[in-house]
């Protein structure tokens, strides 16, 4: 298995590509890198491979067929048609996507073939899995018994990065998800009993969390936490959350546009071209003559000069500046704000921060591990994003390449034949997880 | 004109049936119940006129083509079907329900064939449309200039009915429309701007009213205040807002329920057939030692002993008492444990309560308009709901069987022609709106 082709070389290819590269040359194998923009996959490999062009709206058989391992970084809802074309010509396929009932159902026929669609292998899902089980498995094989297991992940600036930011944010991925997060219910397991968070509850329904060494954080749950509750083999645990990690502060700054109203995405605000910042505010606050901010305050029942109405503030929220959008919805209006400082600077450095606890019976003792990682990026480019989404895929492209690892059909990295050479290449590479037992 | 059809003898039939049957009777017409139960219809007419079967489902052609004027009362989205059968057959149609697209479109081919499709035209719609035209109409005559409409509509209980129940409401319509209210984002004019209240805020954001003679009210606003802006010739107001009124103090109470997620209708909630109410308000609150009511409390910032709790205590919300379902979903469970103790017992009086406040401008002055109307039901058969609905109904049918309705088309009574007579018949019948100017 010689032949890699990476398919996309957007936003968080630089270090996956820059690994395979580097693999690649070391070993004598050829690498492709395809992408809609030839020029992005050339910038990319810098010479170290064949750039090519690649649409996935038609995609090129070739490609695939003169490949042996295919690497794609396509939107997720593109995969299964990806799956099939690695079927067609007999090829492996590696993702950090989430496994879709679509590619689930090729799982017998890869299996057959003796092809291995490796999916989830990224961060989040990813790195998440994999640390996760490699903790969970050694309690069980010392005889421990899981009762709880918490897990929260967040993409996050540096703290040299823009120190005047109070959000200690800016958007590391897709912004409008960001603007969109948690508006269907969350779902999760708490002493045993179903619970459930409406939108309008979830970022006052946080978990304090601490990182040794790194300060305090926040977490708030996600859709569906128990989702892996089987595939992790949690069906007697009685807690089960998942969720994602913000600096302290952050959620009940981000609950106010929530209770405006301002994230929504259903309707269409239309002659926007006059309106400002403050307009917009305005357009989901009672009228008065109070000042904005203060009206605000007075609705949401919040200091006026507190963190939250801090935060709005610093982010443009109150400002007479126009928005310079002609009509959009109101969660398409907050993306254009934020993204006037949210946006990555050339030099600003993001920040991965993993957060895990696990509570286990062990003799007939309460025990608790905390599992944590921090990984700073570089700079806008080589961010924390890219390495901990792109080296898993490129480790495990190598492992699967170099044969040694067995596994075969639509599978994520929850086995240990999986995840540890993963895990031990990975702490090579920085990404190491801090854990205290108590 | 002499046969009258009505369609459907369900809750609010039994006023327009008993004018319809008296007016027949007195002038020698017709008049034909049909429902998919035969008795019910029989039971209504009490030997005033022929009930026959109906289903939606399977329209018997004969029963249109054999009538003049049909009066529907089938559920909204079926009367398109039954307006293609009256323009099939010549045939005339008066509705209570909202004028869907569907319908519009068939406004032309109506009116060239001479028939009347009159839609909203019962309370609310209905009601609320005739006497608001009759003031604004008024208004504008003597040369005044209209700046802002407020108008509020709510079923609810009589002073002597169920004088224990806080909430001062039962269910006097749909009971699921009442635990899904509000789940749309809320539209309306406010000092010129457009304002835009999400369903978290809306219990929290309502405008307090007060009825001379009938004490105090709140009202909540209604999904598109901005619907009729033309059709009033309100474009150039600077406040329009329609809502719906309850009694004072029973949103806050129900902002609880929606903010625990409690009426979310997205998901389905299995294993039920052990669960109490208080499991159920349980799974919407973080896990703890207090009882549940005490986290409820604290989570949402009550008073414990407050009148919000008082008021989901004496619904039963905080009982361990079994719900009674196998399983479904949030809104689905709290619509069961509400009709519990919002069910209309047979001698309950329900109440209807509208109000209007209409502020203009007369040569130079500010002046101000309130109107409102409260009317009691008799028992829980001859509700006020079943009078406000069904009175407009049947005097329209009068009035056109009668050949002093001469509108065609595609119609709703804003215009004077039929505002005019309907509320003068409706004035003997003693729905008298109360009108105070300042």
């Amino acid at each position: 298995m010689n032949r890699i082709l990476v398919l996309g070389a957007g936003r968080s290819s630089s270090l996956l590509i820059d690994y395979l590269a580097t693999w690649c040359a070391q070993t004598g194998r050829q690498l492709t890198v395809g992408d809609v923009s030839v020029m992005a996959a050339e910038s990319r490999l810098n010479g170290r491979g064949t750039a090519v062009h690649f649409d996935i709206e038609q995609p090129a058989e070739p490609l695939v067929a003169n490949a042996d391992i295919i690497v794609s970084l396509v939107p997720a809802h593109f995969h299964p048609r990806v799956a099939r074309l690695c079927l067609k010509f007999g090829k492996h396929l590696i993702t950090a996507s989430y496994v879709s009932d679509e590619m689930q159902t090729l799982h017998e026929e890869a299996k057959q073939r003796g092809l291995l669609f490796l999916n989830e292998c990224g961060l989040d899902p990813g790195i998440d899995h994999m640390s996760a089980m490699e903790v969970m498995d050694r309690v069980r094989q010392r005889g421990g018994r899981l009762t709880s297991f918490e897990s929260y992940t967040g993409g996050l600036i540096a703290p040299d990065t823009d120190p005047e930011n109070p959000w200690r944010y800016k958007f590391t991925w897709n912004p409008r998800n960001v603007v969109m997060a948690g508006q269907s219910v969350a779902k999760y397991l708490e002493g045993g009993i179903n619970k459930f968070i409406p939108y309008q509850q979830l970022f006052s329904r946080v978990t304090p969390i601490e990182v040794p060494g790194h300060g305090r954080f926040e977490g708030y749950a996600n859709r569906d936490s128990l989702k892996y509750q089987s595939t992790y083999g949690l069906q007697f645990v009685d807690t089960m959350i998942r969720g994602t990690l913000r600096f302290e502060g952050f959620c009940s700054a981000w609950n106010v546009l929530v209770q405006l109203g301002c994230c929504d995405d259903t309707y269409t605000l239309k002659e926007l071209s006059e309106k400002t910042h403050r307009d917009f505010v305005d357009s989901f606050l009672p009228s008065g003559t109070a000042s904005t901010p203060d009206r605000l305050a007075r609705q949401l029942k919040l200091d006026p000069r507190g963190p939250e109405l801090k935060r709005l503030a610093w982010s443009g929220f109150f400002a007479e500046e126009k928005i310079g959008m002609q009509e959009g919805t109101p969660a398409q209006v907050v993306e254009r704000v934020l993204n006037k400082k949210w946006k990555l600077a050339e030099h600003d450095r993001d920040m991965i921060v993993m957060w895990h606890r696990f509570r286990y019976q062990f003799e007939n003792q309460k025990r608790e591990i905390q599992s944590s990682l921090v990984v700073v990026g570089d700079d806008a480019d080589r961010t924390a994003m890219a390495k901990t989404v792109g080296w898993p895929l490129a480790i495990a492209t190598k492992l699967l390449a170099e044969g040694t690892m067995g596994v075969r059909g639509v599978v994520i990295p929850t086995q240990a034949e999986v995840y540890l050479p993963i895990l031990h290449e990975l702490k090579k590479l920085g990404v190491v997880f801090d854990e205290r037992e108590n």
